[in-house]
């Protein structure tokens, strides 16, 4: 009884979100701004690698904004902040997962016609975060070699629906005894299509590659 | 609209949950069986910690067993069932913890007149199983230095519903440039009765300590 009601509100609850996602996308193309969302694990280095876009795309001029999405505190959206950009922060309460309706208040918030770029940081997770599409026009995964290298088995779906797949923190290979070229491998045969990206934020390692990757 | 409909149906789902776990813990103790639910991030060490919890129990001619949770594959149960103990396999496909129920279908598989204790290994996540316990005896949670010194503020939750905190790969501090005094420092606001215990479960330290912890 209770499995059918629970399908049946899901459902609604996914569509409903891919119609606000949509919503969300036309809303960020009126403005001319191109948005990247960013999943992974809690500790892959998603705010990292995002602090290091900022940069670069202000060195060059370019406008960026952030969203960060965590389930409680603002550690992530106040290191945003510091790099000077317009940013806002959505905690999830109990919710493992940004969605559409969350990120579109979180645009409320910010000045649309100032920005080129908008990121979208989601709750640090690999299984929850893969059903609600944000509006955003890449989807980009972050795993670190620290997690393992059968992060990818156990979690394939965040990795078929990602645009471009990030194994960071590769100068830790050695101290971990983790192969990245198994990650790598997993990750291929899961989707063919995807961008895959070695990289050491913390040195700048594998940032070029992202950049032109996601089209900056 | 659908917010009140989840809420409720939140409701009966988390009572039923609940119901069931104390069968199971009855189901347990019946059998004489003390049992340890582990949660914690993907990547923090779960498993190794396991495993060698196990091979201490054999060393002390006490019978373990392991029920491993995870959204896909079976690369841990396929380590557990390496010591040589009974242990099932969990695939949650798209839920993001496990439930009370799940674990009722896992002990079926386990002959529990031959187990003395029983790990129960949680997907990694530090969000969703927070509101589910499964019937185990003691919560024990954990993080390692890699996932950075802001994760007990992140997930205020699951530390407060916790017996033990675990901050592992303490090995690493240096290397990752993160100070473990801030993880336990925000732990023990939090959950002021939790046991604390820095580990490196790789090379072994730490374990007396959690052995101590869980009364083995």
């Amino acid at each position: 009884m209770h499995k059918v009601v629970t399908v049946d509100l899901e459902r609604d609850i996914l569509s409903e979100n891919r119609r606000i996602a949509e919503e969300n996308k036309k809303h960020l193309e009126d403005h001319g701004i191109t948005s990247f969302d960013f999943l992974g694990a809690i500790g892959s280095g998603k705010t990292l690698i995002i602090e290091r876009l900022i940069e670069i795309l202000k060195a060059k001029c370019k406008r960026a904004a952030a969203i960060a999405g965590d389930v409680s505190g603002d550690d992530d959206y106040t290191r945003f902040v510091a790099h000077g950009v317009p940013a806002a922060n959505i905690n999830t309460g109990k919710e493992c997962h940004l969605d559409a309706h969350l990120v579109d208040h979180a645009l409320e918030d910010l000045p649309l016609n100032d920005i080129d770029y908008l990121f979208i940081e989601n709750v640090g997770n690999l299984v929850c975060p893969v059903d609600f599409p944000l509006g955003s026009h890449k989807r980009v995964v972050v795993i670190s070699v620290t997690e393992g290298d059968d992060m990818v088995r156990k979690h394939p779906a965040i990795f078929a629906f990602s645009d471009v797949i990030i194994i960071n923190k590769v100068d830790l290979t050695q101290a971990m005894e983790v192969d990245p070229r198994i990650l790598e491998r997993d990750a291929r045969r899961i989707n063919p299509g995807a961008k895959i990206i070695m990289m050491d934020a913390r040195h700048g390692k594998g940032m070029d590659e992202l950049v032109k990757a996601l089209g900056l």
